[in-house]
């Protein structure tokens, strides 16, 4: 009954997958210790700070955890130029080039202005056989505004239509371009990282207060200005005990370290 | 006089149900010892909290709670795919496979993108005779935009076209859907759970802003970040004695735990 | 001059009536203390407050006080159905069933999106006679957009077409809906509760920020969360000597309980 | 040189007016002391206040003093009926009647909605020969959406048609409203009062935050709910020496007593 | 290169003006005394304050200074009539009614709604030879809409068809509207005072949030109601050395005594 | 594969640029000693802060330390004229007309309503071989209406079409606006400053709140009125070690310095 319609039952998808939780290190070992050994493989986990809060020096370390056991990697950039996030990369610690020579990872510049971004992103998350990506970052998604009968759509959907009517960056709009793209990220069989813009000052737990609901773990990188140190908090994890506890970190030549 | 009109009166109602409260448990004993011995059977109580809060967690309790005593149960599913709900549940406890195979649990994910939607779940709440629901979450369908002519309308409603014209998030429009979810909800004779989203640093006891005076009851989960605990407060639960006191609770392998 | 233009003069209404106040029991003996006996007859008084504050208990002993009088009293419920309100008030004490079998209470479910209903609630409260009335609540009906050329005209009015262009939530929409209410209800004889909508954490006494300007009265309901306790202060009441004193209540199986 | 343009100069307004300030007493002994003697005559002062706070009786008073002098005056109440105002001024120590009886005073309630309204207010504060205004309040003006081609304008003015077409709460519309309000009252002779609405918990000194700066004068009204006491403050008085420091008041059968 | 383009080059300005900072006494010797001497020659400077802080005093200051020295004065007054005006002035012990007979001073009331207003106001400013200018005040240009095809545009500006579809009180207008006005206040030679609203309570420098950035300096005028005194503190002051320390001051029948 | 769509991949960059980071000094010693050294070179850093705050004062060392090293320099104005640029300069201690003489400076003020505007910046900064360049300041570009079909489009951009319909001031017009300048930016060789507008007593880096995210650098400069300090904090900075804790500074005829 109804299987065609909008409803999806359980049926069809008890046998695809066991309901045991597999660990994905995150690259930094102090941080899997407190998340009982790393990622849940195939989760999709915000990455939420303001700006120089270290978002990207995060993901470098989980591609880089990846590339160590000879996993097949992608790291999207969608603000950061390609050159200017390898110098950046390097800075702290981390040397792509190898990786990238030796096709394990592909680290990919996504210009949001092409009419063609949204769908050649959908099908290299889902044909390129990835075991970790990194999408860096996903607010410039929820700011582009939806183009009618071309190129964004990723699917057919009978309700694009009547969005293109409404501001684009009213939350009807945000929510259908980070519902799309977590679908795309859930869809994978690979674990994620998808970084948002946290602005200075306000609450909410990402830029377009919707992606903090659908990731199932969200990791706050916050500055203290007053203290003048790094806190890292671990906000949510589902199916993982943690604590709310922030610890401190510092940026170095290595990277980020857990103190 | 008027009985077809936009108004209805009591004589019609009266016969139909006794007056007397009767309990139905939440699955948390300690929360059910909080509120005269459980939700009001029929009611419709909104569970509210930032993301990570535990929500869908204090549904699986509603739902294992109805299962052991053989009710029929669903659980509709609007953002987390069920593969990813039941790995979920699996990690706090709850194994919902069998009783998906006997029938009694049906877990539906509903995709409010297919034109549809809004018809089957009423179809499926008001035609399903089940005992509990849960709606798991409210928000998303306070962001979808009205379509015009088709698929939303449940009922004939001459003011429909008129509200097409508004802002998706206006809150006439909100205020239209959530009134749509609670009718059908309230036109059931099972006893509801609705998650609701609460945006982080934010007032309101729900996002919509509406639901909480339509819900019969509301419980609050929040995170103390400062002191690092969990904390549940039942803010409203009609015709129920309660405390506002906060009680805190943590969530392990077997779920929530008050303490 | 002008008497059939925009303005009203004193001349004409003079007559109409004697200029001494009388007091009107609002059912709880302790609150008539506090306003010099109960409220005004004939005044419309606003009961605000968050939900679960105690608003619709407020307004059973207001009813209940006009049964015991065998007053003609009406209560419009606008967004608890019938049934539930029957449930809610017998679980605080009060059975309205053999008065609305004696025909003394009218009990009313008014449904804002039936195209007739505001032609109808005129009607009735300016033909039924009756002593008290209870609309609860008006905040729906602030969110309810203008349709054109039809129904929600209670007199000929050359500005609505005007209004109908503008969003349904803009402060000229907001106070010309509630203006219309006012006028209703200053129009009949009988003396008024209205409740309104107060979200949580937000400043003002009214959801639509203009009903506390217009009502003769405002009682605010409000509960404190860190003492745990329900608050009741009296905000205004116009001819009436009172205090700014919040006065703590509970909510029992016999209502409000002022201490 | 220009004067028939945008541009007025003093040339042709020397003769007209001496530059000394006369006073106009309040009908509040003890505030006339606070503003060396009463208000500039002529002038236009704002009483804003949150609701309940006095700002009709104060207008009162102002009214009663007028009458007292043989003087003559003109209540305009828009939001209040004209009954309602009598009785509520009865129960604070001011019976009318006489003086309206004698013609020395005009009660007028004022209807937005029709269309001759701005028009007929206009030419009655112009030709009406009065000493003393009371506009009780002027907040609804500012929510009244301008209509095209006819009723609202009191002269031609080329701007009008592309104002229409702003939503009717922006700046631009609120600062028209109030301008052309303020124009009619100082194109009088009579020294004005204008209630304004200060909704709890904002700030500004006006709902409109425009009049304020409008006004020659600003009376600030408030209620300090913590002490449990009223407070009035002279927040601005052209060419008035003044203090800023908030005084006690009461409101009692006999109107505000200040302390 | 690309001189008639949009760029302009420093190349063709070098011979105009010397480089070094002339002084212009403010009329107040205290605050002369806090910025090098006087306001820079040539500077336009933002006096801004909420209602009552005396912001026209301060204007009056710096036009009787201008007078005692033989310059040509211009005072364009936008909100206030001239006669009250000149009441106000007299009261603060400023009599302008001699140097507008010897037509030194120029004392103009612009009417906003009138259609040729921005217009003349640039050919004034442009061709009156003025020493002295003073704008009272900004704010109510920024709320002014645009009108298409005429009146507005002081030059030709191909963006002008483009803004009018924008709401009148967004950020592109106002800019709009503030770089206009200042552009006509730069290409002058005079020394210019502008005065600016600030809304109770906000934050900001002036109620247009753009004025403040364009100005060569800022004078904050407010009101401590708590300490019951006035303050006056120099917030930007371009080529000149300043404290940010607030100075009491405080308003008599001669104008402003700082102390 | 892909190549020409939306995605860039590094293959093709790998070549173009070493990945080690060369400092470039600020012209500020002690700002250099806070930043290993210097700006990274080819960086982007935004300089943010209040009005008067010194964020030109810093553009102008950074420019002179450039002609210092006879490095081509490139100074865009695009709210102050040129001739008040170089007297403000002045006033500060720096004397930039020999090296306009020399054309090592070129200094240019853009007007954004010349339709040109957009492309001669863009055509400047990349084909005029500048070793540093300031914009001062970037929040016009935001706040600038895009118009259709013509002149601001630098590139073609298919999006273009669909944006204008958007209200100007919503996100997806400014990160559209701050995205392509930091487009050419990144494109140039040239080390840049870009000054940001940050309201007074508002959150968030920069006005736009986008930016913040784009750079790779970000100096807030502040005033603390309390303490009468102006203050300079350095709140991210890719590829470089740095504290954040605030240093104090003062304006003097030298410039900004660092205590």
């Amino acid at each position: 009954m109804m299987d065609d319609g909008s409803f999806y039952y359980v049926e069809r998808a008890l046998e695809k997958k066991d309901l045991k939780v597999e660990r994905v290190s995150t690259g930094i070992p102090k941080l899997d210790e407190l998340i009982q050994g790393g990622l849940p493989k195939g989760s999709v986990t915000l990455v939420s700070g303001p700006p120089g809060s270290g978002k990207s020096i995060m993901c470098f370390h989980f591609i880089d955890a990846g590339l160590r056991n000879g996993e097949r990697c992608l790291y999207i950039s969608v603000d950061q130029k390609i050159e200017n996030l390898l110098i950046h990369a390097n800075a702290v610690g981390f040397d792509f080039v190898p990786a990238i020579e030796k096709k394990l990872l592909r680290l990919a510049h996504i210009d949001l202005e092409k009419s063609g971004a949204y769908h050649e992103m959908g099908e290299m998350v889902l044909t390129g056989d990835f075991d970790r990506i990194v999408l860096d970052s996903l607010s410039p998604f929820a700011d582009t505004p939806i183009v009618l009968g071309r190129s964004v759509e990723f699917e057919k959907l009978p309700v694009v239509e009547k969005l293109s009517s409404y501001p684009s960056d009213s939350r009807p709009v945000v929510r259908y371009h980070v519902r799309r793209i977590f679908d795309f990220l859930y869809s994978s069989k690979a674990t994620t990282l998808v970084t948002s813009e946290l602005m200075n000052g306000t609450s909410g737990l990402s830029r377009d207060t919707v992606s903090e609901f659908l990731a199932d773990g969200i990791i706050l990188l916050d500055i203290d200005l007053v203290m003048g140190r790094r806190k890292l908090t671990i906000w949510k994890m589902r199916g993982t005990k943690h604590s709310f506890k922030p610890v401190d970190f510092s940026i170095t030549e290595r990277g980020i370290e857990i103190k």
